[in-house]
């Protein structure tokens, strides 16, 4: 996580020892653009579901950032010639593991686009580094999931604690709203 | 079906030989209700997706209607006291089976809401029966799917076949309608 | 408001001095009805935008209860061959008077379906008197907007007042938390 | 549009009169990002509604292109901070002038994501000159709508006219099968 060693959240993907696919910019390169244009991005809020569909749980992994533990979803950037739905796919198995079974929903249509402008204030979302457009998905898991990489510890809460005032304290960005804003969604909000 | 022997299609689920829940009305009561009321319905599109979630094929049930074979979607009446949600896994348990595993929507967002008039041209959808108001959604199931009932058969057609002006003409009420907006809503009109 | 006398929140539309269109029942037949379908019902959200169509107002109508001052939105029935959009445009006349120029939604797709139950806690929302299935509409009103009939005052809120504590105390029936979806879904969530 | 003098269709808004707010790339890095980043887009569909809310009218640009005649939509890129409801207000006036009076949603959620790739075949967009990710909204104007720059005519077509074979030829990129699932979307599809 090179270049985001001073940021309190990276959503991002680049890391050293990733394989890059075709498109991958340099760190560099990255940084350059990430003062021209908004990116692309998706979260996705990982949700287990009862047999009638009915979300119970929602997966929220736990890392360690500079100011401390904090809470987040799954989360990247849109890579050059992928779809969104292949990077709801990537940043799923990246951050949940290889056997986690998403069911990315069918329809392109996001519960919510979430505008994140490295200036507090304009939209609930806020990203210092960058500006992101990030098309948010409520996707159910079946199999199993284990936190991967630098994520501490993946934690199922029910939509209410996940909307509780101390769970919300530990998000950062506003990606406690995200997650308010699924459970409003999915008729699940207190 | 006896309500119904007149009607080009019935897309509603009572039957003489069916156990009546609480809340179930008598045909004659129904007959009463269905010229005073607008009846709350679901319609939903039954398909199967790749491992990404894109939808490869929709699930079109033939029926042996009074002016010959048509295509119907799985539908029918939300009861007294029910959940949308349970609606739709019984409907489609009763016209696919008890094993199709269908994947009901966490959200109770539906694409579209289809309005059943039971005048002609006031909407794409007609129902000459009743004023039904249907809330539509695409479900995929990954299980075994057996045509129930009255139904002859269950074709799994490619999107562009079911939005096809040879298949388009086989529904009626507006259904194929439904059809269309169910594959324009997951990216899949042709 | 007969049929209701000792209900918390009448969100129906029946009145022994209004006209009564075909198709409208008796107060006695509608009390039938009510114990054996679940009935269509839309909700309204009215807001205030800005030139941007970001929403900076919510109108909440003040109504006296039996257990006092209740918060509400527009909502009622949708009648026998009636639109949903002719069902929108008709409560918030009712309710916000003639001039109140509502951009009622090109699409039929709503934020979210609201189910009342009879029975507490099977949703977030109940309605003692009934089962009501409520399609939900963000409405914006550029208008002037005066409370009708039985509601004593309509006050416009900021978003972060509509969804905090002591205005939410003020609903009944789950109808706040309908508020809070509805925010959600507009992106003014706190 | 000295960077797309060769391309069917340019969804792109720079040019070298027009004034470059901060974060504007040159045309030359442009060109490099476009190679390496999938760029943030927006699609409006303008339509005139009638008191409802129901779309009567579809707002088509008349372009001469390379090719010939296109039919286009209201389309272009995302700025470095700038709100996509800003994004859409900005190209709606430079496309539409400045007293189309138009109604940005109150939601930031798409009807749709169309995802236009420089391959054709993925999505059924494509966009020879780069990898765009563009949320697509229904617009309604109430204004004078007088087209703009490069356009030849604006023409209202009805629904039906905007979806049949002759009208859909003229489109290129996919921005056809975008105005069908427009209005499918607002339940005018035939």
């Amino acid at each position: 996580m090179t270049d985001t060693a001073e940021l309190p959240e990276p959503p991002d993907d680049w890391r050293p020892d990733n394989p890059r696919p075709a498109g991958w910019l340099t760190p560099e390169d990255l940084a350059v653009v990430r003062a021209q244009l908004p990116l692309v991005y998706v979260d996705a809020v990982p949700v287990r579901v009862d047999e009638s569909g009915d979300v119970v749980a929602v997966g929220l992994l736990l890392r360690m950032g500079p100011r401390g533990l904090t809470r987040s979803l799954v989360s990247g950037r849109v890579l050059y010639h992928e779809r969104i739905r292949d990077a709801l796919l990537r940043h799923i198995e990246k951050d949940l593991g290889p056997v986690a079974l998403p069911q990315v929903p069918a329809s392109p249509q996001p519960f919510t686009v979430a505008e994140y402008f490295p200036t507090p204030g304009i939209t609930p979302f806020h990203d210092p580094r960058q500006h992101a457009v990030s098309m948010a998905y409520v996707v159910p898991v079946g199999g199993d999931c284990r936190p991967q990489q630098d994520a501490l510890d993946l934690a199922w809460l029910t939509p209410e604690e996940a909307c509780s005032d101390v769970v919300q304290a530990e998000f950062q960005g506003g990606r406690g709203v995200l997650v308010k804003q699924a459970m409003a969604w999915v008729g699940r909000l207190a």
